[in-house]
């Protein structure tokens, strides 16, 4: 598959460089064409990986994955342009995290979600949350974290939905541990959960951890 | 001990219940002397069970257990009288939820949360939030779920949360299951946590989950 992967942070070289591992084709977006960090990580992965400016990686990409911060999200989307977006699975693995006076806030919060604001604004396409809840290096590696740990996959489109469990299944998270929450209002719910993990973040020293839903029956 | 425990809804007749099981007296509080819930069920626990007004509740208690719905508290915390809340431990359980055109939303949320509001209004009482995680059948009996599921408490006072932790050992919680998340402020945390719990609700269709947090080494 050729996958876009808008945003060279941590978490799109984690996941960028996971893909090319898996043998699928990878251009790493970014908001200019020649971000060192986007030209260093292509030239040296060479072959299946390239480097493009946001609307280039989506043009390129059968489906585009959001990486980049959920505040940026709508900004970086509308740079890869509407129309390299249109019938596509978009992964949105972002969380709306913003810092007031050192504090971190969530913004959207609520009433509404940076999931739900890309399905809006990109009606056409095929939005599915998911991976928002574990650290990148746990996205790409669930093993990292003994036990049966869960993932969260919600969107309005079932097939897409269906795909990018698929996809975590390539990246080691059995269908199983996917729980489908239904439509991308569920975006609210997982982003909400950001503060618990940060707090867990903060207790435990280190990101490899996550939740296992454990229930009766 | 004696115990207040405010609220008669079903969080708070559950708690009141299992605390007299394990042979606790326990005064359930509501705003008025005549509640016909309370005072039934203080007729039919007869002995170690009482009714009383939010007020004759909290004076009676050593510990006080708030179980009204977040958005109320402050109401029936201010009804029960700072003098005699002061220098208690309180173990605040609600949540800040909200209904608005028939969705669920919370208030406050992100940059407060009930329980700070409690110790802020209430800086005598010891304030410790803990149990809002979970239906309050699985509060009393975590066997309910299978599994180490996780519990948190947190809170400004270290002996209070250790109280409150003696007291979930009481309802079945090992020590070792109970995470601290450190002062007050995280109550912001685990009361957002609310919209995740509420969507794994509407999917499983029953109450009787929580989660385990998994972590390496």
């Amino acid at each position: 598959m050729r996958y876009a992967v808008l945003g060279t942070g941590e978490v799109g070289r984690t996941l960028a460089g996971r893909l090319l591992e898996l043998g699928h084709e990878v251009t790493l977006g970014s908001r200019t064409r020649d971000n060192p960090v986007a030209v260093e990580w292509a030239t040296a992965e060479a072959g299946r990986a390239h480097a493009g400016t946001f609307a280039e990686a989506a043009a390129a990409g059968e489906v585009v994955v959001n990486a980049v911060a959920g505040r940026v999200a709508l900004d970086a989307l509308e740079a890869a342009g509407a129309e390299h977006l249109a019938g596509k699975v978009l992964v949105d693995v972002s969380n709306p995290l913003a810092f007031e006076d050192g504090q971190p806030l969530l913004d959207p919060v609520g009433s509404d979600s940076v999931g739900e604001r890309i399905q809006r604004a990109f009606p056409q396409a095929r939005v599915v949350k998911t991976l928002n809840t574990v650290n990148c290096r746990v996205m790409v590696d669930p093993r990292r974290v003994p036990g049966e740990h869960h993932l969260f996959v919600c969107g309005a489109d079932a097939r897409a939905k269906e795909q990018v469990t698929a996809l975590l299944g390539e990246f080691g998270w059995p269908a199983g541990r996917v729980l489908d929450l239904g439509g991308i209002e569920a975006a609210r719910a997982v982003e909400m959960y950001l503060p618990l993990w940060l707090t867990l973040f903060g207790r435990f020293g280190d990101a490899d951890f996550n939740i296992e839903v454990r229930r009766s029956g």
